[in-house]
């Protein structure tokens, strides 16, 4: 039985009474509450349990003035009465790959807690409307919250895509977290150049248990957007709108993070979707032109890159930094068109005696870098600092690790920075 | 004579014609342009010379081709013309300090090259419309480019305005370079906490000599902020629009530059503007109320903070780094919620341990830091990281050099980076 968190007369209380966590319960006091027990956090006092109604807030009930407490339903009862989805022959195949995540989260659904443990079948079998679109395999590639993974990550997702670039699946998605999500995105748009199928990076910012979950649409959405477009590359689908009325199928290289908890957090820069997934249609963006380039996996991460954001005050010695701990690349998060201090120069120019890389992006994250303008920008480029048109801070971040995977030559690096190779560039 | 950049048959060329850089010529080749001699970068070829056009854009033109080429007016003897604004007794006075940036830059409005030197004086004379709001006294600070601005010189503009606290003066316009703008009102915001005038910090994303600059009419605004509302505290006025028809003022401390080149690339995060400048009226945001506070002015800076975004790959020993090199305290732009990898753990552990301050931004930008809903948040609360609501990271990053700048003790420090103390956290 789980009772993290539940100690003294609390722990006591749920143990007497069999409840445990995850339990959608019913309880009397001064009125009847229903919902699910909640794990309590550490530090927390024993007097009180805190249940999760079901629109979505929790409250803490005082143990002491609990006249009744009884389990309704064991979701994992409920769990084994779910009926697994049909296959349907007439129906294309796309494969659904979890790596954890909001999106794939168990005790999320149980107890609004949020642990990354739902399978790919599971999620599958939970929305029922996909096996309306496609058949669906699925398959757990790991489980973590993206504020987790690291390069050695995106290498594994590359690799088992890689290794189904040829298969008979119309398209893929990639359950993910969104915390990184935008980074997963760009590495696989890299490395993965020229993926002959769409790939969609799907994720939700609201655990399936709240009513305002964005979790089924997205997928839904992610599906359509394999099966009834005739596309290929690395997609981030979310909610375009806080509404259910559409979702945003983003390029993989251009798009961001922009609030921590709105639905339609994503968003792309300097640009718009590459599709708008509808209720009967998918709208396509005239501008954006389909990339027509031979698949060439190339699936190497250096990640010895630091990212600088600029700003009034910083110590210079953290360049030296990077070069006594043998970092190869800077990437700047410049101020305004692509500047930094003329405090940053000395370090800057030790930075390239020793060979470093060193581009520039601006903290403002949209626009584009134009170094030409001010004296600081051309004083900056004559120390060897390399401008980096409208790329975003973190996707050039991924770039440069992708770029140092693949070459040790620095002008090679200079080379395929400044070059447009899967419009993370796109003036 | 200024011929910066040219050399071989270009600098001859100019000397025998007596032509400088600067200048206001008219070319005759196989057409006939008038524009200002532009200077040239180093490394340029010696065949021609480039002309900045009246409609902003630049030309080269093959000195072989040149049939005639002629001053037209010299800027010097135009300044010399101009005159000076008339005084009204009846109208209210205000300061107008000047620190640098496009907004006060002299060279650009001669050759399109932007240096700051135009001084406060020349920028009030250069805008007739003002005379007609206010009488305008002015004085120059400084003549810095705002990415070359430090902690220090937020400090001799605190100071400065400090000595204005009780004059004559309706209110204030400080000129600034864009791309630091918002760290320094964030810095003004809190140093000069209860300023008992309206200080408008005001600045340019498009010099003085192009059709579409909004130098004039972001300082008109500015002035009628100052004269035509009865308002206190720190404010951006920058463009709320790519028109002319409404000017914004932003509350210093929830404003962000967000686009490296459009006139309007300031916004209020997490909220409207506190005020619109329109053609005839001033409209205030009905949420905003102003700040009652008694004016205490604690213009102090200690800048042993580090600003770190966290992304995958991050080597978590640059917290070794800031703790071996004495930094007192990290703001974290985490990912979502406010996050970063488990791989950070052990390093944020010995910083705690050393006594600094943790604080977690989200490099969403946008959205409230939320570190109760997952378990990597309730972990990172558990080592001692301190969630900062809402607050912009640059402004997290601020705010965290000022209150180290008044206290040495971290409990204090906790309290302060917690408490909503100039609307830094809106929520």
């Amino acid at each position: 039985m789980s009772h993290s968190g539940y100690r003294g007369k609390g722990l006591e209380f749920l143990t007497k009474n069999k409840i445990e966590i995850g339990d959608l319960v019913k309880v009397q006091t001064d009125s009847t509450y229903s919902g699910i027990l909640m794990p309590r956090y550490e530090h927390s006092d024993d007097g009180h349990i805190v249940l999760k109604l079901k629109n979505g807030y929790n409250i803490g009930l005082q143990i002491e003035k609990i006249i009744r407490i009884e389990a309704e339903l064991h979701p994992s009862t409920k769990k084994e009465n779910r009926a697994q989805p049909q296959t349907d022959p007439k129906l294309p195949k796309i494969l659904l790959i979890s790596t954890g995540g909001t999106i794939a989260s168990k005790i999320d659904y149980r107890t609004g807690g949020v642990y990354p443990a739902l399978t790919a079948a599971e999620l599958n079998a939970s929305v029922s409307e996909l096996s309306k679109i496609a058949n669906i395999d699925t398959e757990v590639l790991f489980s973590e919250y993206s504020e987790n993974l690291l390069p050695e990550h995106w290498i594994k997702i590359a690799e088992k895509l890689n290794s189904y670039s040829r298969s008979e699946y119309k398209g893929i998605i990639v359950a993910h977290g969104t915390d990184t999500m935008q980074y997963t995105a760009a590495a696989l748009s890299f490395s993965l150049l020229g993926f002959p199928k769409p790939v969609a990076l799907v994720g939700s910012q609201r655990s399936s248990d709240r009513p305002s979950s964005d979790a089924a649409l997205n997928l839904i959405s992610a599906a359509r957007l394999l099966v009834e477009t005739d596309t290929n590359g690395i997609f981030v689908v979310m909610h375009n709108s806080i509404s259910d009325d559409d979702v945003a199928c983003h390029w993989g290289t251009r798009v961001r993070k922009n609030h921590t908890s709105k639905r339609n957090a994503f968003q792309t820069i300097g640009g718009s979707p590459v599709f708008i997934v509808k209720k009967d249609t998918i709208e396509k963006n005239p501008l954006f032109n389909p990339l027509k380039k031979t698949y060439s996996p190339r699936i190497n991460f250096d990640n010895q890159v630091l990212l600088v954001k600029y700003y009034p005050g910083l110590d210079p010695k953290l360049i030296d930094y990077a070069i006594d701990s043998g970092y190869k690349a800077i990437i700047f998060e410049g101020t305004g068109l692509g500047h930094v201090g003329k405090i940053m120069y000395e370090s800057i120019v030790r930075a390239k005696r020793k060979g470093l890389f060193i581009g520039m992006t601006s903290q403002c994250i949209d626009g584009i870098v134009r170094m030409t303008v001010y004296d600081s920008g051309r004083d900056l480029m004559n120390l060897g600092v390399v401008p980096l048109g409208n790329i975003i801070p973190e996707t050039a971040l991924v770039k440069a690790m992708w770029a140092l995977g693949n070459t040790k030559d620095i002008n090679e690096m200079e080379k395929i920075m400044q070059e447009n190779i899967v419009f993370e560039i796109s003036d």
